[in-house]
């Protein structure tokens, strides 16, 4: 549109250069001046270098920077150095690329094949004039509008080709946006496809690349959805206990029929990408606890939640070579933590006060009874709406937490044995 | 836009009328086509009559209709007839209206008084270029771009002052989107507020009307947020249980300090918009159940629910009334729930093969061990997901379900002296 825009101004003025009757000259001049409005009504906001917390109408990053003031996060500007890539800019994925584009992500990767269509408009993200472009283009022409200080890259291609998975592939592994980043060039991959192929697809890939990520789903009559979390050699891959239409290798394009398609509505599909980008947020900016697996039933608002452990018959041979990883680093793992548990132990008490004229003095707790009770207590008929925050300000959640425990030895070795025998 | 491009047009065509050149006048003929084309590209897509389930590129209700089909919908064209009225179009308030915007909804009532600003960007549906606008004007601007299909109202109004409450009641009261309508002229009410004082105005007007409503909320710290179903006499009122604040009689504003603001996401905002918009859905084509009160702990994805039963004792008059005429109306309320149970249990089961020539009869299901259990089973080593829609496949949530059974006539007594004494 604004390159449009531009190309008019610029014919109108060869037009204005050419008339020989001034008073053409001026009508043209109008007609220029109104044009530029147009154009400026629809004028990106500038850059802006660096995040600010003041708190003023102008400010796109003051109500996200408050969650520092908030003690929710530490350092909220450290999210312009994430890259996060979402394969399947559909229902879920568009929402998401939008929420992390508004929230100020530094870097997103798009991928997608699809065409937008009128009968996408049943979901959020996508606007009818849309219609014909690619999800890849649309979506960049309105992330970039909203919020132009996110570095965005388009593929325009199916991961589940040849061809289309190497570029997924070096597009993942490319680390110019951050050279000194451990592993690959991305923090997170967000997989928000509608079909098991690609998923296995974004599975084997993050196997090979040792690449955590997040899958999502919704069902066909739209009524319930996940998200889930996959840390390779950690927590199961979607290869370690496949979908029942995965296991028994039906061609699930086999199943679609003719004049019939799943149900879909913006409802389920805004819960689902919000709880994902909420849970991306929570992994990137190490706040909360990242949720390994959180369904959505939306007839009966139930939200069960499980965790998954990796199968030592997986059929996903990077998928046995992550395990084996993952279990030869549990002594460096445990060391480090011991480690770290007993520096913290042996951390001297900082003194606030070196002097105490008032001769103040610290009761002792087993003195006060039901203190922990009376603290919080509310007037008498008054109840808390929910726990408050305080009682989750646990630590961020690390890759331990998720972990199944090994107990000993003799436990390690057996699994490597399984492993290897797989 | 669109206005601004059509005036433009017609200078030029006055323009080229008045240039005596020919070769002047084609080049403004190319500019004209190239506005024209621009134009074209922002055009809305034509108003649909009746919402079909035929499954084309170019049908935005197929995967709606599809909802049908899957079994969840009796009758999804019936949310054409709908109308909901949504107080406050901010971050919750306006994914909530494009939600139902895109859903098909017959009627959207939009009130707010605030104007567009850079520091809306961090929560979905604004746009930068919007900035400026009043929320309604925005809003309305892109809720008629996605579907030109909804009718909308737009109240640019503060209903806590005298005039914006008396313009917001009489606008509920209309009827003449639907004549035949009992009770106001709007189906629901979704407040959308980030304000106690609002709550309680939009409390005081569905009490006075008798209007079923739904409440929703975001915590300052942005990690948790709740929605609420309120039917008046049945559930608890706002002020039936008030937060500290209320109770207390400080002045909310008086809280606020210079400098500071909520912090607010756009993942809380949008999982909150979703919960409501869908338990909107649920109540609106009865299907599912609606869910008294949800929140949502964004930290430890945690869902709480509960059930809130009126205060006699209530500060609110119009409370009291609708309690008092839903306690009156108990022994109706009984005797149609009475005659409905036993017409149904009456029923003539239909018989399907009145003639059977392969002499097939019922097995007697006490002789069928476990029947249950394996009917429904999967291969070995394979799990459902989540519970099957199925098991959700209830009666939808009638004003009953959430109601207190009230035992005998003591204590129906008991409740009416206590109201009249308060």
């Amino acid at each position: 549109m604004e390159a449009e825009l531009k190309g008019l101004l610029s014919d109108l003025q060869s037009l204005k250069d050419s008339l020989p009757d001034p008073s053409h000259q001026i009508s043209v001049g109008k007609i220029q001046a109104r044009l530029e409005h147009l154009k400026l009504g629809n004028a990106q906001r500038s850059k802006i270098k660096d995040m600010s917390a003041e708190v003023v109408d102008s400010n796109p990053y003051s109500r996200l920077m408050a969650l520092q003031r908030m003690g929710i996060v530490d350092n909220y500007e450290r999210i312009r150095e994430f890259s996060v890539a979402i394969v399947g800019i559909g229902g879920v994925g568009s929402v998401a690329a939008e929420m992390l584009t508004r929230c100020g992500i530094g870097r997103l990767l798009l991928y997608d094949y699809d065409k937008v269509e009128l009968a996408n408009m049943n979901r959020l993200f996508f606007r009818p004039e849309q219609v014909g472009m690619t999800k890849t283009d649309a979506a960049v022409q309105t992330l970039s509008d909203i919020n132009p200080d996110v570095v965005l890259e388009s593929y325009t291609l199916n991961i589940t080709t040849v061809q289309g998975f190497e570029i997924f592939m070096s597009s993942l592994k490319n680390k110019s946006f951050r050279p000194d980043k451990e592993g690959t060039g991305v923090d997170l991959v967000l997989s928000c496809v509608d079909n098991y192929e690609a998923r296995m697809v974004v599975n084997q890939g993050c196997n090979e690349l040792n690449q955590t990520w997040m899958e999502s789903g919704v069902s066909e009559n739209a009524v319930s959805g996940h998200i889930q979390l996959l840390v390779p050699g950690e927590t199961a891959c979607f290869a370690c206990a496949p979908p029942l239409v995965v296991a028994s290798g039906v061609d699930e394009r086999t199943l679609k029929r003719e004049g019939v398609c799943a149900a879909s509505l913006p409802t389920t599909m805004g819960v689902v990408a919000g709880l994902l980008v909420q849970n991306t947020l929570k992994y990137l900016l190490k706040f909360g606890n990242v949720t390994p697996y959180l369904g959505y039933n939306a007839l009966k608002d139930y939200f069960p939640t499980m965790e998954m452990k990796p199968n030592p018959q997986c059929s996903n041979a990077a998928c046995l070579e992550r395990q084996k990883e993952y279990i030869l680093a549990k002594p460096a793992r445990d060391a480090a933590a011991r480690a770290k548990m007993e520096a913290e132990a042996f951390v001297e008490p900082e003194c606030l006060h070196a002097d105490n004229e008032w001769n103040i003095s610290v009761v002792d707790d087993s003195d006060v009874q039901d203190s922990s009770a009376s603290s919080g207590a509310l007037p008498e008929g008054l109840v808390h709406e929910l726990p408050s925050a305080d009682e989750f300000q646990k630590p961020p959640a690390s890759a331990e937490t998720t972990a199944t425990p090994i107990d000993d030895l003799e436990d390690l070795r057996k699994q490597l044995e399984a492993l290897n025998a797989a």
